[in-house]
Parts: structure tokens; C-alpha cells; sequence
């Protein structure tokens, strides 16, 4: 690959971050059509039923396209799905050469793509920036080959990773919470166990920056959150899903249901639920990826239950708290990878892979 | 305070950082004279019982020194000591004026030496970087101040707040140790509980980096402390120091005495020893400085005591380990002021003064 491609793809790569928690249960998108060097046509992929990038891209650059060089961060889909295949759109178009960062791991393309441009005589290349495409669709691609979403474990502790301090509402700074939103932005869903409802009544919004609300996922065994929860009241309760136990209370189970959130039963297990099927649920329901900020005992399950693809924790500097561990019960190790330390303030965020 | 003034006090903090954990029971000192713009001598105290820092740097400046400015981090002795009185080495030499960065908290000086330099007519210029002199000497100024020694409060956690991980010896990296060994060297005193003698049989000599090795302290409430313990077999015992109970089991007690260590009786408090008494018997003996590698325990009933000064947590990129929380028993809070945050390979330091 050239350096000419490099640059190309990363400029393709970051259209496609703008429309990020905006796709699912669609990838995130992004291409360049290059003309010599000269850009003549891009575009994104902004959600669901909108167009493709690359069919967004080929009609801005109309018949400048011809002969062209196009970059797109995935491989062309081979499939009627709400729209045409871009495979046809770029053939159509004329387009001499295509670079792809990664392959599509949908199963109706998944290869397809780069075989039939270039069973059409369209030179391909593949692979450039790879690593950056995974990442980008890091929740794309674990529903698709996992069944599941990405799952981002956040937790914030003091120095000695406690959970609470006495008398302390927030133990991270302004800076930090003003990140947090900016994940739950980026997120499909954000969820939280009944622990936190009862005790902070969050509303689980984007308020600190411009945004829109994630789903909410309440893990909620007992079926025990309030009706009068601000998650409930929602002006879009159709936007809290609340996963309940099947043998929860039917009354409260009904007044829960009756106030308009989605409300799902599943099986207990590991003295809570059977959080592994809750991730399947949302899988299927269209959710790439999740946000967990819930405390030390859901989290402490989802790592357990080997749920959890990656581990965010907010330090503040502050010694003495109380609480669980912030981790609860989780007692065999693993070493976090392609770490990453951000300070926020006062406040020191590390972030790793599990 | 001109820029030159800053600058030059700058370069004596320096030469008194070199002999960082030599001095004591004296202050690091460093000390510049210059004339016009050159520096014509500069000195730092190396260790206690050889020439103070005014006294090396004027000898070097010789007859140069007439007339000449003199920058010094501490406020010259007004007192004898070991040494003659700096200030009258001032006067003798026909130093024109006196740039200091802070007061000498002795009471044996405590503005006597600024004083006594003015009445001789040198113009005398406190205060210069006086917040870092402050910093470089507070192990001194504890000491002086309050009859106990500056108390640093190193953990190693993991990034859940645990402070053991099973099937690993150390939970940081290579490059963690080689920093902690360097804060040994640079501390008058390194102490661990008998919980750690027990688990790890630590030396608590310096050997990732060329050094020389601190004051041994053990918390030790019943005198459990093998005759076999690395600490207690090393080269120099005497360099040992062990705290027990006055209570505790004689004869381990005598074994132990007669191993060479220096055992010390304290009076038993908050579960444990009394290490508000702990302290003061190291200020007593001529210790500033303390470096604490203990465990969960004597590490929460340091904090608890208010015998903390600095808190400096290493977290290593590892979810999950066991061991109580890294603080035992500290529920109150307290937020940490100066905040450092610094990267030791894949490992993330913060400290902060409590």
C-alpha cells in the first residue's frame, strides 16, 4: 500500500466516525473517491436506511467517478438489503480501483464483494488500515461473529478502588462525566444494574455534550426499579428495556410493562441473570455496542462471564471510600491490552482490552 | 526576583537533589556564587558531618567571593554544629548578598542567619523557588516541624483496586520496580508490616539501580519475624529495625535481639502498634524520611492515623486479583492535592500529597 492509500483510507475512516451510534445495527462507513489525487466525491454512511457511503461518494462525484480510485472503510456489500448492492453501483460507475480497509464479516458479502469487482475486472485491494477498520467497527463486528454486542465495562473508583465515598454523589470531576456522555453518544445502549437505579435514579441521557440517548438496559432481577424511575419516565419509556427475572413479581412485572418500557424476561444465573442471554437479546436486537456503567456487581459479572471486551476505569484522586470491590468477585486475573491512560482533570482514566 | 535569580537557584536545588537521602538527619542543601554572571563556586551538602553547601562553594570561590551574590536553598546556620556556623563563612568571605529559598525551620536558626546577615549589612533575598526548596527538604522540615519523618505511601494495585493477584509475585513491571528502587535510595527509611516479611521475604536493599540501601523498619506486633528473614540476615542487622509489642513473646523477642536487629518495644494501638510512636522514634533518630511498601493493613492504619503524607498508587493493567481493599479500614475520604500521574511501561503511578 502506498502512502497516497494510507492517507486516502484515513480520511475515509474518519467520515465514517461521524456517524458513530448512528448505523446500527449497520456498520459505521466511510469513502473517498480519488481522481489522480484529487478527492472528487465522499461520503458516509449517517444510519440505518440512509444510502451506503459508497454510493453516497459515487454520486457526488457523478462522472468524475469513471477510471477512479475509490477507498472505503469496508468491503462493498454483494446484498439487496434495504438498499441495492454497491457492488452494482460501482461497477455501474466505472470505478478502475478499489481499496478496502476490512472485509465485511456479514455473512451475505463476507468476501463476495471483492470477488465479483474483480471478477468484473476492477482492481482490488483489501487490508489497508486494517487495524483501525476493526476498531471502528469493533461492535459491528462482535454481533456479527459473536452474536453479541462490544461491551465496554466503565467503572469509577477512588485511589484505592473503592466504588462510593461518603457524602460524594460523583467521585470523578466535570471533565470526566463530560467524556461518559460523550460515550453514551458513541453507544447503541448504556446499561446499568438495579443497584444503581435504586441509588442514583439516573436518567442515563446526553446531557454534558450535544448527543442523542442511548437505549437504556436496566438489570433488574427482582423487577424492583420504581415506576416512578426517571427511566421509566422517560418521554420515550420505549427506550428503556428492563431485563426482569421470568419468575419475577407479575405484579410489578405488569405495572412495568403497563408504563411503557420493554420489559424481557430471561433465566437466573450466577445468583443474578443470565446476563450472557441479555447480550444475545440486545445482539438480535440490533445493539452493536454497549456502555456498562453499572456498579461492582454487574460489572463483576460481566467479566466473570467473559461479557466484558473492554474495561474503562475513572480514577479520583481520593483514598478512602466505601462499597464492594470495584470488581465484585472477580478473582482470576487478566492482563489488559493496547492500553490507554487519558487524565481528565484531576481524574486519570486507563483503558485496556480484556 | 529577577530571571537570574530564579535561574541560579534553579542549578543550587539541583546540587542539593544529589545527595538525596545522604543528608540526614541534616536538609539536602546546594548552594551557587556567583559574580557578575559566573558562577564562581557551588557546593551541595553530601552527608551529614561533612562541610555544609556555603561552606564547599566558598571555598571553591576563594577570594572570588568578595562582593559576590550567594544562592543557597536554606537559609544558612546561624548555629554550631558539627560544622562551624555558615554564616560566619559568609561574612568572612565578604559575600555582598544572599539569595535564599527558604527559612531554616531549626530552631537553632529559624531566621537567626538571615538576621545576623543583614546586621553585617549583606543584602538578604528570601524566598526564591521557596514551594520547591519546601518540596526537596520536606522530609527535613517534617521532622523539624513535627518530630516525625515525611511518609510516603506506596501500593501496588491492580487496576480493580486489589492488591494480590493469584500466581504472581509482583503485580507491576520491571520498570515500576526500577522506580520504587530508586525511591528507595532516595529514602532515609523503607518499612513493610510482618505480613509482607511473611508472604515475600523482601531484602529492602536497592538493586534495580545503583544505590545505597535505606533503614529497614518492620512492624512486627508479636515478634514474628523469622531469625531466618532476609532483613534480619543481612550484612548490616543494625540496619534493621524491628517494632514490636512491649508485650510480645520474650523469647522470640531475644532471638531476634540477638540476630543483631535493633528491636524496639512500642505501646499497642488501633489493632496493632502504635505508629504515631513509631514515627517519632524514627524522628528521633535522625530519619526524615519514609518510603512505606507495606501491605493493606499498616498501609490504611498509616492513613487512618493521619501519618500519611503521600499516597502513590501503581496500577498495573491486570482485572480482577484478591487480598483486602488496598486502604484496610480507611473509609473516610480525602482528596489528594499536587497530582502526579506518570506512565512506568504498561503500568500508571499516581500520587498526591494526603
Amino acid at each position: 500500500m502506498s502512502d497516497e492509500d494510507t492517507r486516502f483510507m484515513r480520511r475515509a475512516l474518519r467520515l465514517a466516525t461521524r456517524a458513530a451510534g448512528r448505523t446500527s445495527p449497520n456498520p459505521m462507513v466511510g469513502t473517498v473517491i480519488v481522481r489522480g489525487t484529487e478527492i472528487v466525491g465522499e461520503g458516509y454512511h449517517r444510519a440505518a436506511g440512509e444510502p451506503h457511503a459508497e454510493v453516497s461518494a459515487l454520486t457526488k462525484a457523478g462522472d468524475a467517478a469513471r477510471g477512479a480510485t475509490l477507498y472505503t472503510t469496508l468491503e462493498p456489500c454483494a446484498h439487496h438489503g434495504r438498499t441495492p448492492p454497491c457492488v452494482d453501483a460501482i461497477l455501474a460507475a466505472g470505478v478502475r480501483r478499489v481499496v478496502a480497509a476490512m472485509r465485511d464479516p456479514d455473512p451475505r458479502t463476507d468476501g463476495k464483494g471483492f470477488r465479483q469487482l474483480k471478477a468484473a475486472g476492477v482492481e482490488v485491494e483489501p487490508g489497508v488500515l486494517e487495524a483501525e477498520a476493526l476498531r471502528l467497527n469493533e461492535g459491528f463486528v462482535s454481533r456479527v461473529r459473536r452474536g453479541r454486542p462490544f461491551v465496554v465495562v466503565k467503572l469509577a473508583t477512588t485511589l484505592d478502588g473503592r466504588v462510593t465515598a461518603p457524602g460524594r454523589r460523583y467521585l470523578v470531576g466535570k471533565r470526566a462525566l463530560r467524556e461518559v456522555h460523550r460515550l453514551r453518544d458513541r453507544s447503541d445502549a448504556v446499561l446499568v444494574g438495579i443497584g444503581t437505579v435504586l441509588a442514583d435514579d439516573p436518567a442515563l441521557t446526553v446531557r454534558e455534550v450535544t448527543g442523542r440517548d442511548p437505549l437504556r438496559v436496566i438489570v433488574d432481577t427482582e423487577a424492583r426499579t420504581p415506576p416512578t424511575a426517571k427511566v421509566v419516565r422517560a418521554k420515550d419509556p420505549q427506550h428503556t428495556v428492563l431485563f426482569v427475572a421470568r419468575d419475577a413479581d407479575a405484579r410489578r412485572t405488569n405495572k412495568l410493562r403497563e408504563a411503557g418500557v420493554l420489559l424481557t424476561t430471561l433465566p437466573r444465573a450466577d445468583g443474578g441473570l443470565d446476563l450472557g442471554a441479555a447480550m444475545r437479546w440486545l445482539g438480535e436486537h440490533g445493539v452493536n455496542t454497549v456502555l456498562s456503567e453499572a456498579g461492582p456487581r454487574v460489572a463483576g459479572a460481566l467479566v466473570r462471564g467473559g461479557l466484558a471486551d473492554r474495561l474503562m476505569i475513572i480514577t479520583a484522586p481520593i483514598a478512602g471510600g466505601d462499597g464492594p470491590p470495584a470488581l465484585a468477585g472477580v478473582t482470576g486475573t487478566a492482563e489488559l491490552k493496547n492500553l490507554r491512560v487519558r487524565r481528565f482533570g484531576e481524574d486519570v482514566a486507563v483503558e485496556g482490552d480484556l
